[in-house]
């Protein structure tokens, strides 16, 4: 399989000339435009590799999935959507017109960034070094990786360049939707966004997902089956930015993407995968990396629907 | 089986109180508010009924779906999402707003009226005459039932009330995304929403769609594997109206809903589902129907995610 | 003065070149871009003039003020205001997404295209016939020039292109705010649009108004003091298009443009202004046209504030 | 004119019934609802007072056209309007859309909050005291009154509840339309809004525009005439909030409201005028003071149009 995957790079390395790499802070800016990475891990915990799968780089937005699952466990699920709707927005993951717009000024959905601060709000710890310790302790679960940690001149970059998610911040705190100090929440955020991973953690990430939250190396259970379920549902309808319809159409499994170039997805009961290429299309996501998982589902018929 | 689904029914009747029955036509006020229907077909082709099963009502929304594999097929896939585009909205079924802030003004999907519109325009014919006949076909062959037909009352009620639909339709041809004679076109989207149905038929419909195309009573392929599983996307991502997301997490079923009452469920390689409960939330989802999948996709699993 | 405003046209010709002519109809295209003409009428009498005056161009939403004065004497002023509003929009002459979100989806005022629709359907006559007769009649009135007549090749021009138009009137009769067959109403609008002017005719009008609905020349009361005041409040608010805030800055009087290249302006109690510069800026308003109206202005202290 | 002015009070005092005292902070609640009073400054410094006259209560958005005054003798006036824009917007004062849907972003002018934060940022001073140090004595020249001060338990309420403004001033920070710390601009902007004056200091305020910058009882010029014209037609098109062009049409004066329950009218060449009456209508406006205004404007022949 490892050839096979080797082969499906080759052919689709060429996209990432048609992407930018992610340029809002300095840290970004230095990741090669031309990696390409991916690792596979299936249910047989048979793990694939191929291409760049050593390379380092912030998890960004796919820790809105996992931090939801963190919200869920930590929170009554009624009041966990009492403050983030469940919707796909149709909007840029950044957009704050929704929060004027929509009849409940509710954030759309947890993974634009409005309804991540809301999940990242609703992680419970004593102090904030609690919070930052748990969920730190659960990424490391979830990714089977004691080593995963923040990196932290990504983290001092995206708090000093924050404007935007500190403007929603407030805004949902004007409206009820976080409750206590917006610095300290968007620390945390902030944080969770510079955690560095590479391709296999995101697979495992993956696999622990597609196998309703049971970590098939130890048997260990993460998290239930249902929160597993709701946030495969969040990867399908609003995992990839605004062109999630169009990957679920394309690709037909859930995923979720940052701006650091990875895409984490799972195939349920089947498999997870993680996909690096730093060079972006305009909506934010990996442009040979959604190419790299088109070709894949296609050839090992991975489609859900 | 057939027991569990009048349990199932029985459960949840008491929420068509909580409902409303369609009332911006005459022939939709009708409708018994606490009637409520359900039938599955499986893929061995057993079929199962319970409630209200005779009971005819019209498709209205879920024609969505239907035309918009007629216009894959009868057109290049470009070309109908140069005219259409994959996204779910956030939006309510007829909203107008986003024809205009979008980039593209290009109408978000195909399950949302603007969009609907679109395929619609996108039917094949040489005539409207023809147009109508070859619709009314591919409606009776993936219902596997030949006598199904228009309710001209309805109809003609719709286009009578139909100027907020006009509206788009003049809207979306000015911007070049539909060609063409408007009222043509608004009178055969009129006509594909008052094709009278029972849950029989769609429950036939969502087994046809299950299996990937291919009719389990005589082996025939209506449509191809690529089309139905295209199709079954659109109705997770935005098959019911702007609560598609929290379908998606309550039942994780690909469905579309019409504001005549109906339901039509596909789980894939499963069973097809047809509901009836002519009582909607203020979304324009049947409120029972919704009640109804819920606990049955509790009860057997069917949960795609 | 006229050789000021001579002075004037050949300092501020050279902004035609920044501007565009309009080219959604061919009538339009037709239009010399460099052509730039000015008339005053002051309330002696005097008429002053320079440039291309006796250019003939359509009037297009320069009608709008004035059809809004014919609504206002046919109707009751509170049931006027109860089909369109008298507030500002922010948003460019064309756009449909304020009849969405506002909360009354009510057409925010009489000078966009949405709420001039609404005022042409106000105004009364037994038959299509009549009120076209009356239209122009009080067109003819108001500029004090019996050969006012339609453009017959711009009207059909208008006819055929405006599905936009015919969007929005659909949406307004949808939503109760014109009642009535909306294609006569609309053949209505595109008539009162294609009328034929020169820069002496706006003038005319101009300095009616701007003696509270007096004409000067004969003494005939062509309208109330109230109403000539409500229009030149329209035309300070929203005369403009989306730069009527800019305007009321730098030139601060009552004025109303069309993108066939006129500038109707009203000093109250002072004098009337034509201005025909058929070059547009991106908002549609006579580019030169407006800077020899802030000259004007600044020279002759015009600035009401 | 005294016996007019109580009787204006009396006829329309009944108003105050149908609005609400400002309640987001205490204490604006302690106002009394149906206080009423009015003070007019003609050009001749004739000073007319009736009713509660003597009450002092903060000045809110009436400060402003004041700080934009200051923002356009501290900066050059392209630099002011490359920072906040000219036009009406057509939404409520506090509404962050447009700085979303707007193609430039910029807040749309400076009577709304996001505009008048903008102009704030652009008071000079070498220190954040001087700054409050330089706007208070503005305040006070132009109000001629040296004990005019900030009500601090105000201030520091506004400051506590201001969470919108906040995401406002992040998001306009984003976007490079303010410099510097956003927290002392806030500070600023509160201590501006908590203001106290009473309505002989709103009347001063007025008759010193009116006169174009000059103050009638010493001569001294306050600011150009220039100056003194935008901010009237800036007080006219969008200065009493999202009814300001149904004032423009009603009254025809310029004028700015505060949620304190005043209203600063200005008459070209002619008075000054302040209003107090603490009940609200809806969109922010003493609902009294706007009828007495109209009731002044129909009696004296005030309306500029």
């Amino acid at each position: 399989m490892e050839k096979t995957l080797k082969e499906i790079l080759n052919l689709n390395r060429k996209y990432t000339n048609y992407g930018q790499v992610a340029s809002y802070i300095p840290e970004l800016k230095n990741a090669k435009r031309d990696d390409l990475g991916i690792c596979i891990i299936d249910k047989d915990n048979n793990i694939y590799k191929a291409g760049n799968c050593d390379t380092k780089f912030t998890i960004q937005s796919i820790s809105k999935p996992i931090v939801l699952a963190m919200a869920l466990m930590d929170n009554d699920w009624s009041y966990v959507f009492s403050k983030v709707g469940m919707e796909p927005s149709g909007d840029p993951f950044n957009s704050i017109m929704k929060l004027e717009t929509n009849d409940s000024k509710k954030p759309s959905n947890p993974m634009i960034n409005a309804g991540a601060i809301v999940t990242t709000s609703l992680i419970k710890g004593a102090s904030v070094e609690e919070k930052e310790e748990r969920m730190l302790k659960f990424f490391r679960k979830l990714a089977n990786n004691d080593t995963l940690d923040i990196n932290y001149e990504v983290y001092k970059s995206e708090k000093t360049t924050g404007d935007r998610n500190r403007a929603m911040a407030y805004l949902l705190k004007n409206d009820g939707f976080v409750q206590g100090n917006v610095e300290e929440i968007l620390d945390l955020y902030f944080k969770q966004c510079s955690i560095e991973v590479d391709v296999v953690d995101l697979a495992r990430i993956g696999i622990n997902l597609a196998m309703y939250g049971v970590n098939i190396e130890n048997n260990e259970r993460l998290l239930s089956e249902r929160v597993s379920r709701m946030v495969k549902t969040f990867m399908i309808t609003c995992g990839m930015y605004d062109s999630s319809g169009e990957f679920a159409i394309k690709v037909g499994i859930p995923a979720k993407s940052g701006v650091g170039g990875g895409i984490m997805a799972s195939v349920p009961n089947s498999m997870g995968i993680g996909v690096y290429g730093p060079a972006l299309d305009k909506k934010g996501n990996s442009i040979a990396g959604v190419k790299v998982l088109e070709e894949l589902s296609h050839r090992y018929k991975l489609n859900i629907f």
